[in-house]
């Protein structure tokens, strides 16, 4: 047997105390959590089986599988209906579900469980609210994924061999990634998106339009999976972009850096340069209480007065953010895009990515992934950011 | 700018006509498909948008991103609601959504398009009903996929080296796919599956219950993601259980062989003789119109003949199934299954994976898979099936 909760006890009543908050604020009875990433943020493990949080009282983990967990509160079920056996008479009349994220079929099911229920609460907003702002220990696990990554990044000059394309060099990246500890998964949030653990764009494919929405595309290497290399071979004035997950403690960092075999031409130098002076400003800017948007409008007018702008975010396809949160999933809260309504929160971690795709050169610019404390951002992913030559 | 359609003109017929067959069968007045696989299966691409597809009459490709495509039906939206100005007045009044599949809130913006449309039917059954019956270009895309994972099946007893980790293996095993072609995703129905390109189990890790519904567990590297190898170092005694993704085409083969350095004890190797038995027992027995279940009896007795049950399908914790079909999908119908309604059909392809885990040595058997023909069952994965020595 093995204990379910893998949070020490202070840990787990810091996170179930902010849910809580947020449901005490939404008048929220209860919430029924079934998704693998917010039961990983709940209890520190994934089993499949559901989390019932009422707003006071204890909480109860409902597990399917594995077979051999057990703990305070955990309660065996073979079919979500038996969990009204254990709740028993106190049900809530306002019960919070993960409607953003849970398919029609299962919400349906979870409703008939509860037929007094007055009113179904939507529980992902709330959820992605709560895990928006780390705590401590989740941070000291997005740094400890940030310096292993960067020794990732340090070793991948030495990858490249000449007459590479450019999956043969992802796939040395990825070898090396996971040697390093990378768990080879990013986690994505809703089913429509579709990524490689690394992500390289050698010249012009990084300006092939993709259906996902990342900031770049690439056109992949099969029409079923539309993003990324696609057997492009690394030539001198095309520019390699890397952008790998760097998931090596269940918290993720994102960080991309350019490659390149010699020299590229002035204008790709100068986005470059642009992309790192946009990381720096919106760096010494950003503070709790910043608006989401206002980042982004700084980079979009500088990227203006550079001259800049056709390239910016993509040339025939753009996309329309320059950064995300992230932490279990990739795409988590603040966004940062034009209409976005975050506002920056101490312990919120981004991942900055103001990126140019350079026609007849590729793809261009960092990310990096910061931490927001009371005093401004503190960069997690550390490796040198101007273009490193290959070997 | 680039045709939507991929598929040919008269595979895209054969797969409407199916389509079109089931909704007729359940009075479906038209479907709107969002699921990437579908979209995939019905168009050839993957692409972030609508499949709108009257009974009869023109589908519509209602597109949001990539913004380069063209064809017959192509309409650019920017958002769901956009499609009825294309649509007109002809609405549905029983409208198929994918609700087994789609996010709740999703479903609930797609209803509110349509406020005068009678009833919503399940549209994910009926899609999972035509895929499982795959055409001969699909059956072509898995048969490719096939041969090249049994080349990379044949080099692995050359990837091994003294002392390595079951990690370490997993990695090198990964790499070669790759390099052969593999697309390096597993693409799974449903968010709460994960699972990696290839998965190791290696000694009593492979007796280590997942929270995921597979066949076989293992611990894993970190709670964040409990399946697979987690550093079990490779020692003679020890089974070495490696089940690869084989998505090279778009359209996967899902195969396991057993490896061991040195021999393995008695009662494993008659588990492992069982297994291959097993699968020659259902590809002599099976024929479309056979009952899925059938075969799992057929498989479950022969177990018990053979005193092996307490060891079948997992030992401290089992799975429920011993075989499911395949395609673009790990998780198609039909379902091996004591309690599935499913009988095969022509075109089904299945993959059999009657698997044993015993103590001390770990996981021991083998998988194929199979294309159901009017014959009977027809191997596409013919790599050996004996316990092969690595060297």
């Amino acid at each position: 047997m093995a204990q379910l909760l893998l949070l020490q006890e202070q840990e787990f009543h810091t996170r179930l105390q902010e849910v809580r908050r947020l449901m005490e604020s939404q008048s929220t009875d209860a919430l029924l959590i079934s998704d693998n990433a917010n039961i990983y943020y709940l209890t520190g493990r994934v089993f499949t089986g559901l989390v019932y949080i009422p707003v006071s009282g204890p909480v109860i983990f409902f597990v399917r599988r594995p077979v051999n967990l057990t703990g305070d509160g955990v309660v065996y079920i073979r079919k979500p209906e038996q969990i009204t056996e254990t709740i028993g008479l106190n049900l809530p009349a306002r019960l919070g579900l993960e409607l953003d994220i849970t398919a029609y079929s299962t919400i349906g099911r979870f409703k008939a469980i509860f037929p007094d229920t007055t009113e179904i609460t939507n529980a992902s907003p709330l959820l992605r609210d709560a895990r928006s702002r780390k705590t401590p220990m989740e941070i000291d696990m997005i740094r400890t994924s940030g310096i292993k990554q960067e020794r990732v990044y340090r070793r991948i000059p030495h990858l490249y061999r000449p007459g590479m394309t450019d999956l043969e060099l992802q796939v040395e990246i990825e070898r090396t990634s996971r040697l390093e500890g990378c768990l080879g998964q990013f986690r994505i949030s809703g089913d429509s998106m579709e990524l490689y653990m690394a992500n390289l764009l050698v010249g012009d494919n990084a300006d092939t339009p993709t259906p996902y929405d990342f900031a770049m595309g690439g056109e992949g290497l099969d029409p079923s999976l539309p993003v990324g290399c696609n057997g492009t071979i690394i030539r001198e004035g095309l520019s390699v972009m890397a952008d790998v997950n760097g998931n090596y403690t269940g918290y993720m960092t994102d960080m991309t850096r350019t490659f390149a075999l010699g020299s590229l031409k002035p204008l790709a130098l100068k986005a470059h340069q642009c992309s790192i002076d946009i990381c720096d400003m919106i760096a010494a800017k950003a503070l709790p209480g910043t608006k989401a948007k206002e980042l982004y409008e700084l980079a979009e007018q500088y990227v203006r007065e550079q001259g800049l702008h056709e390239y910016f975010m993509g040339h025939k396809q753009k996309a329309g953010f320059i950064g995300h949160g992230v932490g279990i999933e990739i795409n988590e809260l603040p966004v940062i895009a034009p209409r976005s309504r975050d506002i920056l929160a101490e312990g919120n971690v981004i991942a900055l990515e103001p990126k140019f795709v350079i026609p007849g050169t590729g793809a261009v610019g960092i990310e990096n992934t910061y931490l927001v404390t009371a005093t401004g951002l503190e960069c997690l992913t550390n490796a040198p950011q101007q273009i490193i030559t290959l070997e």
